[in-house]
């Protein structure tokens, strides 16, 4: 939390997501808008499904609204609002961050997936080479998948809907042939990651478990809070190491703050 | 301006406008929602007239938003939006704030003219018996007629539309018979109201010619930014008292408070 003035001179951001009480986003990007000397504030939306295309339409009118961050479930249908997106959006088919267009709409780009990468680098984790198991093919999978495959890594994808996982690969193979295949539920790897937003409400079940990962295994969550998921509860009780959700998000603010042209 | 800290629990509230960058709400209720110990902020957004539509849908779907201030040009069409209206709007036709209803949409009321009222006699000015010379027949100038009369003042309206003027007057006659009238421009009055928008914009005319109004007039603005409009101004250099924007503001605080439920 850092304190924010507001003022009708103020110029606004929204992260748009459905729940919306756990994002970070405000915490992490205001303290930027104050260290850059910006008069600029970050404020949560949220927004059902059915509701998200009334409240983009309507944000896109907001004259003083300059941009946008997406988290879940909105991202992929962010990518279908968005009248451009950069090349990493489109592999994934989903974004994170709209930014207006100098004529008009907006430009989708997507950070989940390269501020993973480096967060887990950050780390002393290096993907390149490391087979990974990516729990959810949605928005943030997506771009997970698209980021660790560029990195080198050798993943394999399941979702809890079959359909979303193949549709991914039989998107994103041809571009990384050899090294991404879907399946019908955990298997072994190096990495075992989360990118599906089971977790994010009290008792929802694990999008895996833990206990049947062989020693060694690190288990990444990108829920930002509660810091330590059930999943990575569940995996430190394994005795396995964890990867949380904090380092992608503060990666993505250098990233963010390039896009949108801060400071 | 006031330190306000937004997470992703805080609750929105919006002040609608077009020019938005004058408003000063935000600086006049962020620090009352600190105070109450509240999890809550007012935004400033901007919006045309053609775009008022799509930003009011937009901002019904924004589910942690909890309430709409409106400012010029927007409460007249507000109160078209408003799905229930208190009294005093249906009479002012227009809206300078909108809470949720129960059951979906929203409910309109105008705390414009019982703020103005209160803040002339805050400082010491009665509006009973009074004539008064109200220039603006729009959103702020229906509210203010509406109040005044309620007070007991006499009315004498005009507006750069005659028409407006017109359709105001035989709006709210009957229910004050005998105290309002419209007229082609300034006449003699106890007390002359600016409630139009001009002043809001650098170069604007002045609504009415300070320097033609007789001695002991009372000059009234209810335009907050500058405190010193070109009209006070000019009244002032007429040797003519003046009474600002501020105090209504500062009445409707407490208006707002009550309307939305804070603390």
């Amino acid at each position: 939390m850092v304190a924010v003035n507001i003022r009708g001179t103020t110029r606004l951001y929204a992260v748009l997501g459905d729940p919306v009480a756990q994002v970070r986003a405000p915490a992490l990007l205001n303290p930027l808008f104050a260290q850059l000397g910006l008069d600029a504030v970050l404020v949560p939306v949220e927004a059902t499904p059915a509701g998200l295309g009334d409240a983009v339409r309507g944000l896109t009118a907001v004259r003083n609204l300059d941009g946008l961050l997406v988290t879940v479930p909105h991202k992929m249908a962010c990518r279908a609002l968005a009248d451009r997106v950069t090349e990493a959006a489109a592999l994934s088919g989903s974004v994170n961050a709209m930014r207006r267009l100098p004529g008009g709409g907006w430009e989708g780009a997507n950070f989940d997936g390269e501020g993973f990468v480096r967060g887990l680098r950050t780390a002393g984790h290096e993907p390149r080479g490391a087979t990974v198991c990516l729990a959810g093919a949605g928005g943030a999978g997506s771009a997970m998948a698209v980021a660790l495959l560029r990195a080198g890594a050798h993943v394999t994808v399941w979702d809890a809907d079959p359909d979303r996982a193949a549709s991914l690969v039989s998107r994103l193979a041809p571009h990384f042939p050899g090294r991404l295949a879907a399946a019908p539920g955990h298997v072994d790897a190096d990495l075992a990651v989360n990118a599906t937003p089971m977790g994010l409400r009290p008792g929802d079940p694990l999008p895996f478990d833990p206990a049947a990962l062989r020693p060694g295994t690190l288990v990444a969550d990108i829920i930002m809070s509660p810091r330590y998921t059930a999943l990575l509860r569940a995996a430190r009780e394994a005795g396995l190491p964890v990867h949380h959700g904090e380092p992608m998000l503060a990666e993505q603010i250098a990233l963010y703050r390039e896009f949108f042209g801060l400071g």
